[in-house]
């Protein structure tokens, strides 16, 4: 069942060590079947070489194992919450790249300093508060999605499509996996450039939205004139 | 048409991924041939590792393409603005690179700050000041040369091939193609130095005009003494 | 002797070059077989490339060499020290790692500041005190050892599997020679994030213990529930 | 002629790219004959890829060409003043590798920080002061060497084989060309290492003097007993 979206899955999990977004078993993305309300993850653990379409799990959205030998990733929680409250999300990666975990360990949002930003992410990158002791101690891998959800409320999620968990690691979504990874590629960059930015000149300030504007228009949008037609 | 051209054109486009300057299809290179004022650049959107000669883009500098099926880069009205103004540049880059980009975002110049800069840049890399709201909604890519050129003015730009857009990313240009890329690594080289330069001794200063002086036209100018004759 | 042991041996000191932890013929891995208390470690000295079963050393508890016609790394008595103390140790890996040695020589302990660290390491990394120019003078490498079992005195050693040892370098250990291995490249990279949390905001301080002991017991312990069964 | 050296300094000359110690043509690494006063030199500007054991230079110790169609290194008179003031330099190299080229921008001495630093280097590394005018207007290739010897004066130079030119980048030098290579190797990482650890500790000082020795004796001298015999 799902065999394209199975494909799919695999190959953007292929593509965190690819773009060196992952070490050893770290990291993990998902896709959904919208019609069928199901979604395929990585299994929990496995080596990214070792990693075939057979190993894939499918879940429904109440965490039920619908297909699959293996366990699903642990924070399959936190992908199911953001699935359900989100209805465009297709596609969802986590990472501990390192760019982006270390701004989430800094527990500061990630300000939109430049057009690299400004072309993918409508605006500044938040970063949730801190989970509480109960709901650690909980149901974690869920509350974690809770508290991405209480971060986002009711914004478009598809223009600022990452967030960073506090003392944690960042999450990215898209229409497709594919496009999450994209995603978090580009998080990992302008994370990286704005490390540096902020480090060089300290009275640096967000973009003017004006330029915000013009940058995330020209590649998305109605009116967008980037790429082909 | 434009044969020669195209070849290099292609050539110096394939090298931004070869020395790690863009991610994805970030980054653009044209050539102009100044006899016939016709440029050719990448065309918008496409991957480096699906560029082909018959995917660039010819265009006559009020824009108007020539030949091609694709639309051009999006940045072209940058490029034509450059090759209007000056006329000794025969290749212009433009990437998101990372230490150059860096710079741009702090809205810093770039200093001189050691022989490696001086063997290729005379002086300190210029920033050029933001674009206003009104030159950003209106023609957006042709400001961003206009912009440019009013931080350069007069100046001889091939001395100082690069510049830094304010809150964007750098453009680089030579005699050639293939050159203005070499000054885009030797610019995110120098930018790179000089972010870690600057934040290990604060009280650094630019290099002294003698020292500039005696790097720069120990390569370039009728003395110079560097490489075989 | 100690064939399959040896294999695991030659196998984890060719890990450090592939994760990019040593340049040259710095650093070294041992393992133990405990119901025989004899060790293997790499010889002193000899490239990665070089490396072959055959050239391994095996000692006693000693430091008597038992079989091999090479001398043993220079720092064997710094893993003999470990290995007597401290029983659960089944591997050791001491490297020059660029970011642990960071730490190591700003004589710092590494403090845990995300989930990264706690998925893996049960609080901060401790560094050691200086040796004393007796200590040094004397049987240093012995000493070094022994600085380190001062340092970490009777804790749980395996959950923290890994020193600092003050203007020096990194140690880990693991159950085996490769679980060491993984160690060290974890504390590397998890150095890298520290470094940069902490210079992006000097207030920040270590995890909350629940949320260390969360990440923790995910992965480790009865109560695992990260990866297959 | 001196076909061996030849090879050695064609070999020490490829290792500059492989270690990444080098853009385009920037470096270059030289060996002398102690016997017959002739140096074995790369060419000016000619790419690594290209670099055949036909294209060295040899010259005498005035500075002549005595073999060799081409044009020497432009620092070629950097390298005769070392070779003749300091008998037992075997091999010289000169590279702008980045974090070298970062304190010597910075116009500081690189301290020595930890053990990495002290297998290698028995002190902290050098830094000239700054030429005057007139020095870089009259031999300046020359003069460099000039105040690299005003720097060391009669030093063991073996013991710390390497310095930085203020505001410009790093010579290293060895018994033989491979070691002087390997010198620049190990600057680079604790140049690299050292500009971290200051950062991430203002109050870091160089190490003690008996850790120094200890370290550096067990690698070098008649006591050594770091390796084989």
């Amino acid at each position: 069942m799902l065999e394209e979206l199975k494909k799919q899955v695999l190959a953007a999990n292929l593509m965190l060590p690819q773009y060196n977004l992952v070490k050893f078993t770290w990291g993990n993305v998902s896709g959904i079947d919208r019609e069928k309300n199901l979604i395929v993850i990585k299994p929990s653990g496995v080596p990214y070489e070792e990693l075939t379409i057979d190993k894939l799990v499918v879940l429904d959205l109440e965490g039920n194992i619908v297909e699959g030998d293996l366990r699903p990733s642990s924070d399959t929680p936190t992908h199911i919450e953001l699935y359900k409250r989100y209805k465009d999300i297709g596609g969802i990666v986590h990472t501990h790249s390192t760019w982006a975990t270390i701004w989430a360990q800094a527990s500061k949002e990630m300000p939109a300093l430049g057009t690299t930003h400004a072309d993918h992410f409508y605006g500044n990158i938040p970063c949730t508060r801190k989970l509480t002791e109960a709901e650690i101690e909980g149901d974690y891998e869920g509350n974690t999605g809770k508290v991405i959800i209480e971060t986002l409320g009711d914004r478009e999620v598809m223009a600022i499509p990452g967030v960073l968990v506090s003392c944690h690691a960042p999450f990215t979504w898209g229409k497709t996996p594919k496009d999450a990874v994209v995603n978090s590629v580009v998080l990992e960059e302008t994370c990286n450039m704005a490390y540096h930015t902020v480090t060089l000149n300290k009275e640096i300030e967000s973009l003017d939205q004006y330029l915000l504007d013009k940058h995330y228009y020209r590649k998305h949008g109605s009116n967008a004139y980037y790429g082909q037609k």
